[in-house]
């Protein structure tokens, strides 16, 4: 692979392509989304490789510390330092946090229960007993109450701004923050839908944004694992682009957070029949 | 959430929703994809859960294990036991395996020089040194030169006919084995695109069929791990309907793995750039 160009849009590169169109061949420049791999290394140990966009990583890490339950809040990070090895033969970075003591000592203790064991497919997990089916319940401040009746036809209209490395790549996710008119305060991409969530829910603590007060508009799917993400930081509503699957309805109803699926400018679909 | 029926097609649930268009509010039966927490047990030990649609699970696992690099063949695999848990709280599944104990050795063996970790986004890879950057390369069998013409666009319209899940849920991805015409010879669903590939994996297994002789063509875009366990096992190509990422591209050219994406019947785009 020879990259064109790196630093022309972060989050990107530049390659040529063949593009094959009914029969005819033709060479060309085109921008392809970059998909790192992330370590996350916490007081000095390497915890986590999420292969992730290389944008935002400082908001990444402290969404990921949160969602994850790794820290309770942002301010039991005391230090962030990201580390991009850009040069390298595949080019990969670093995120190094020191984390309160508390807080590392309540990950080593997870981590000794683990022990001998290798987590694959949900985040370390390695048996059903350990799988978090029974999720925080979002406290109900009455924000979905008080939603605007437009409010997801306007959010999924605003949404598309908000793409950049989507329109240049066709390869990445967003994740938006909307206020109750469905208003998209901030967005973020990733090659995963999971760590552009994860960016958006550090971009809340960075800011100190009340994630109680807003609700996530996201490009995909309703997965387990983002409805669970959501609910940990309580977060009152999660409306998708696209369909959701059995467990993330489960999930939304037994935390109390309400899930909208195949978002359009024209409709959506609620999932929480009661 | 109140499943009207679970029999009614594997893979999906019948749920009462509120479709909400143009303004209109209407309650009424759809389909929603199950995705299930399905532990992965070797010889005893719970090495994995991964969310999954439940069916094809024994594919799914001998899939898994070969894709993974737990086990060399289906015959290092000596026994199946694939156990639904439907009437659960919230249902799961177990799929247990037996195997030989050489690759169980090679499994603790793992597991031990991980001790005391966890994983997380590559599955059970917690520092970027154990991160598979260099594939085995794919065999040259000469199949990606003898491809017709026509089998990129072919195999684009086929796939909506074997994706029946999809149709009715809108919420899974599939993996289709294709011959050198593009004529779909199997393919699988699933609510995860690396979870739909271990299925069609793990069928080439079972049924001998060689996969130095056909391509997958998925239904999702091209990520590091797809392009990764589609090299492990040999196969000389992956076509995918939605945009690849940086890595997916590096490592496809490092296996020497052909990868096209964008592939519709009008066309497609051809990373392998020399």
């Amino acid at each position: 692979m020879n990259p064109l160009e790196t630093e022309d849009q972060p989050g990107t590169i530049r390659l040529h392509v063949r593009r094959h169109d009914s029969g005819a061949v033709e060479t060309r420049a085109d921008y392809v989304c970059q998909e790192w791999p992330v370590a996350l290394v916490f007081n000095g140990i390497s915890h986590a490789v999420m292969m992730c966009t290389p944008c935002d990583l400082e908001a990444f890490a402290v969404g990921f510390a949160i969602s994850e339950g790794i820290v309770a809040r942002n301010a039991d990070i005391q230090d962030i330092e990201v580390i991009l090895h850009e040069d390298a033969d595949l080019p990969h970075a670093e995120v190094r946090l020191t984390v309160v003591q508390q807080a590392f000592a309540g990950l080593k203790q997870k981590r000794r229960a683990l022990a001998g064991r290798t987590g694959c497919g949900v985040c370390g997990v390695e048996s059903i007993d350990l799988l978090e089916l029974q999720p925080e319940r979002v406290p109900d401040t009455g924000f979905v109450e008080h939603l605007a009746p437009g409010a997801i036809a306007r959010a999924a209209h605003e949404l598309p701004e908000h793409q950049a490395l989507t329109k240049l790549t066709g390869g990445l996710h967003a994740a938006a923050w909307c206020d109750a008119q469905g208003a998209i305060l901030c967005a973020f991409e990733d090659v995963g839908r999971h760590n552009a969530l994860d960016k958006l829910i550090g971009q809340l603590a960075l800011g100190r944004i009340d994630p109680q007060q807003g609700f996530v508009f996201l490009s995909s799917r309703a997965s387990y694992e983002l409805v669970r993400k959501a609910a940990r930081v309580g977060i009152p509503m999660l409306a998708t682009i696209s369909a959701p699957s059995s467990l993330a309805i489960a999930i939304a109803q037994r935390a109390g957070l309400r899930l909208v699926s195949f978002c359009r400018e024209s409709g959506y679909i609620d999932y929480e029949v009661r």
